[in-house]
């Protein structure tokens, strides 16, 4: 894909759920650094959430405290207000793009195609910053895991995969994941086509995906990387559904804050070598 | 350590838990038929457990059905029942020597140093199987997990180690691995000391280790090896207690029955390979 390669202009923030809100905001203080200049409105899309009433105040008092212009919170909760010109307008107006926790199949399913999405994805070419926590972390790639209990995976479909925004190519990824124990999920999509990293977010932890397409992890949480690229052998074609899969040979690292990954070249970063590849290129 | 390449002569199987003690017995049924010809009593070890009034009978249904001669409920509570020559004799009778699941740090503050478990030794060199579930299984090895909570573990010092009864050397056993999200755990004490292999036992799944030190997985669930042999950098001896573990390169199995390890090798057997392995050392 060539979509790998081209580096894109913006920043993506993927956060693994339960970010500090009150304290040090470790993370949210990095994703609003990384709007570019002069754009520092930040757009809240809370369409994942059960409770965007009680949501959305948090994420307008921490980007405020940060020095936001306008926090504008998007609560858009049917395709009709994902296509509404006035939600497009705010989007444009922005520097970051935030969408919060819930449920990802809600945020695909009522964002999918529509013009609030379109102008997500014109923000990002044009150089802002899209993070997502938790829902909004797993929606960010081509593909996104929206189901899918951890003690039964590893049985040939037991992890429910659909498509995601499609904001980032070549990675899967999951959040919650020390926390609910889901390094089988990781290993079955792996199973399933080893092309894609895995990449197990921590709570409180997240990932920098830079334009180069180096990962930078940040937060107190951990991120767990699971490669499948050079996986040897696996059973996973020849089962029935339910089936269990067998695994021979993947690459786990588990990266804390200021150790990076090349994506492409599958390479982890030490502080020192991180430092020197993003100097390199940017 | 020599004691990784000699070979010995009887078998040791370790189960991830809850293993079918009712049904098809698939893997209680393997522990039974590797008693060695001619010596087919049973002495199931109680001492883990807090209810064995409860666990001893069950065993003991199985085991007969499975055509124990006799089945010796060995209800070990203190460390003077531990020395006492009669059950020191019930164990030299048996060639099926069975640890329940129940806390394994009681099974080592108990039984560690004593004639009980120096007959259990002899009998393995004698060519007697040694099997345990749960604590009996993470009991086996040299070094023993008896606690931390997986959603800590990658913090030094989360996971608790201690001795363990040495029976078998260069592994580290852990259970219940993937029903209660064990990765962790094993990735924390692969990075403490990359030389053993972490072997994670789903419930109802379990290792053979045969004398060659080929690892035979059996059972419905799943084994989850961790290999850090080849772990690259890890800055855990640096940190202070409580710090963020982070691993460069570990690599991940997942056995289901009829596939295999190679200990030595570090050489992932799928079905083939492993008959024709334990056929050429057996």
């Amino acid at each position: 894909m060539t979509s790998q390669r081209i580096a894109i202009p913006g920043h993506i923030v993927a956060i693994g759920g339960a970010e500090d809100k009150t304290s040090d905001l470790e993370i949210l203080k990095q994703v609003f650094a990384l709007a570019p200049r002069g754009s520092n409105d930040v757009a809240v899309i809370a369409t994942a959430s059960s409770i965007p009433d009680q949501i959305l105040p948090d994420y307008k008092a921490v980007f405020t405290r940060l020095g936001a212009g306008h926090v504008h919170a998007l609560d858009i909760q049917s395709r009709k207000q994902a296509a509404d010109p006035d939600n497009v307008r705010l989007i444009e107006h922005s520097g970051v793009i935030f969408f919060t926790g819930g449920d990802q199949l809600r945020l695909t399913n009522l964002l999918g195609g529509s013009a609030t999405l379109n102008a997500v994805r014109a923000r990002l070419l044009a150089g802002a910053v899209v993070a997502g926590t938790s829902a909004g972390a797993a929606a960010m790639p081509g593909t996104m895991i929206y189901d899918g209990n951890a003690t039964d995976a590893l049985r040939k479909g037991a992890v429910n995969m659909t498509s995601g925004f499609g904001l980032v190519d070549g990675l899967v990824i999951d959040s919650h994941f020390l926390e609910r124990g889901r390094f089988t999920r990781l290993m079955e999509v792996g199973a399933s086509n080893p092309e894609h990293l895995g990449v197990g977010l921590g709570e409180d932890a997240a990932v920098i995906i830079h334009p180069s397409r180096i990962l930078e992890a940040i937060g107190p949480g951990h991120v767990i990387l699971i490669d499948s690229r050079e996986l040897a052998s696996s059973n996973i074609s020849e089962l029935s559904m339910g089936g269990t899969v067998a695994i021979e040979h993947m690459v786990i690292h588990a990266l804390i804050s200021g150790h990076g990954f090349d994506i492409e070249a599958r390479r982890y970063l030490t502080p020192d070598k991180l430092k020197a590849c993003l100097a390199e290129t940017t």
